[in-house]
């Protein structure tokens, strides 16, 4: 899996590293990717892993390495980059709107196979001009809100009334449904998958991909039986909140952010270098920004934006001003995106820094 | 104040633009920077703006002129950002702890007047050794605790202790007490600094700055009798967190997200191209993560990482796909850190786009 890295400042130790900076486990990715590819075989389901989650170029070429049939994006700037690298095959799960947004989509048809989604008739006119200009055709797939109260067509009839208006635009075909179901509402996604997929049969259209998605549902097979293709981020690097979630284990977790104890200023308090300009402020319904776990769990309860208070009011051996610790963050998607680089990393053996190569792309 | 900024993409519309993005409207900008400055003069306080919520030189450098006495920074890359600029008059609020950042605070105490916080002994060390290092002394602040329950040492006799043994350390002089007090308790800061400066002047040492900060109580005079420095960084843009702490009115926020409508699955909710990798997830005491003001304040309820979940239920006039919104956020400090430009707008004309120097830059 190093192969597809260039490595910069090797042969440093954790403790010459300027601090805060994420530090991922490669050894711990790697086990990571190849459980939930054997998974997605194992359920005859296509794995399109979204890489909104490591915004790596590296990472995006092991996952499909390794098995997964091509990329999830989530903006533009995002499959600029890896078009840039090679990567053909990619989705992207978000209505394209706008004029120069366009533009940009017309060059990426030209060079990649990039697909796209809509849940109104109203993103459609765009889509279809852009295809025009790339002069090749497009595939549309019909993103449908089966319960997450999110992006989507509210009803199957709504669904099979879109699919057949792309049907009908010039330039895009019809590529399947989508959808991001609610955390534990499988059956609800299967019961709306279902009946819009019969009423397509019935109306002549072929289903070529119906693609869901998820995390913290990865690991259950309920209501996947229609499901030909899965969209998963975070497990690459796994966080608290999948380890909250049950769908990963604290050993999972391969990022955390390498932070340096400043200041103790009292027993129960240790202050790091490591805020919400690094953590993110996401609680995603957790105590705390996130969690040490060499130091029995102690948490961040408290940030500022590059403060992190730490609460070592439980621990008999307290943090000392130049210690290093290694958060777990709460969701680590949107961690990286934070940093113009990452360090990879063995356990504590120090491999060497690479770019963020999507990092704050624009939409 | 726009001689500062070489602008790019001049001439474009806000249609024309790329969402989401950041607009700063310049003519707000200079009227916060004014009234503030002229507060200052006012009331005798030096002002030492905190460029940690711009990270723009052209900013830095229009505050100066206006009359600032230079900038506050919260990390060594924003202080080498700024410092390769031309500004030499910078105070790093943050412990610097570890072997390379002392080399980088060495090579700027080279070049600079950087001064620098402590709040424990053993930061000491390492800053007695950067400045031996530079070849030149570095003031050295004490970080006093009054109330915030964040860095600082936690008593007045804690802060004579540590003022006394700067004093003593090779290369670093004492320069003066330095704190972050709670919101709304400035009088328990006055106490802490008053007993702190009637002990060191007991025991002979001078205490050249008294430097307090904070947006939310900028304008109260309570417990400032003694203070002569004040560090601010939001009222630069101001904030929805200002306006509910009266600190600003909705006129005084500069800085507000363009963002697109890209679906509006039912009558209750609109879907927005900003999320909490535009909009970050602050919540700060506030109801949803921002607000647009044009549509009778409708609030962002909800977030995913590029989905803005926008509550239209009390419109009248519902918005459409492709509609551009304008989001005033919570907390603006830590958003343009999320982007690698800005754009420049005088209410909804296009001035152009700026880079945003110092983002993303190493602590």
């Amino acid at each position: 899996m190093l192969a597809h890295f260039t490595l910069a400042d090797a042969g440093r130790r954790l403790e010459d590293l300027e601090t805060p900076v994420p530090v991922i486990d490669i050894d711990v990715v790697e086990r990571n990717l190849r459980r939930w590819q054997q998974r997605c075989d194992e359920a005859g389901l296509a794995n399109r892993p979204h890489i909104k989650t490591h915004k790596l170029v590296p990472l995006a070429k092991a996952q499909i390495e390794l098995g997964a049939k091509g990329i999830t994006v989530q903006k533009l700037g995002e499959a600029e980059v890896m078009a840039d690298a090679g990567i053909t095959d990619m989705l992207l799960t978000f209505n394209v709107v706008g004029g120069h947004k366009l533009g940009r989509l017309a060059d990426l048809a030209r060079r990649t196979a990039i697909k796209l989604v809509a849940d109104n008739e109203a993103v459609l006119e765009g889509l279809s001009q852009a295809a025009a200009q790339a002069g090749r055709g497009i595939e549309v797939l019909v993103e449908c809100d089966t319960g997450a109260a999110r992006n989507g067509v509210q009803s199957p009839a709504a669904a099979i009334a879109l699919a057949q208006a792309i049907d009908r635009m010039p330039g895009l075909a019809f590529g399947g449904l989508m959808t991001l179901p609610k955390n534990g509402a499988r059956q609800q996604m299967a019961e709306f998958l279902g009946e819009a997929q019969a009423g397509l049969a019935a109306s002549g259209l072929d289903v070529p991909t119906v693609s869901t998605g998820g995390s913290p549902d990865m690991w259950k097979d309920d209501g996947l039986a229609q499901v030909s293709e899965y969209r998963a981020g975070t497990y690459i690097y796994m966080d608290r909140m999948q380890v909250a979630a049950g769908s990963a284990t604290p050993d999972d977790c391969a990022l955390t952010v390498l932070s340096t104890v400043v200041s103790v200023p009292t027993g129960d308090r240790a202050m790091i270098d490591a805020g919400s300009k690094s953590l993110t402020s996401d609680l995603v319904g957790l105590e705390g920004y996130g969690e040490v776990r060499a130091l029995s769990g102690a948490r961040v309860y408290n940030m500022s934006e590059e403060h992190g208070f730490l609460d070592i009011s439980r621990l008999n051996h307290k943090p000392r001003v130049g210690d290093l610790v290694r958060i777990t963050p709460n969701h680590v998607c949107p961690v990286t995106n934070l940093f113009d680089k990452v360090v990879l990393v063995r356990g504590s053996e120090v491999l060497g820094a690479v770019r963020v190569d999507a990092r704050g792309t624009v939409q």
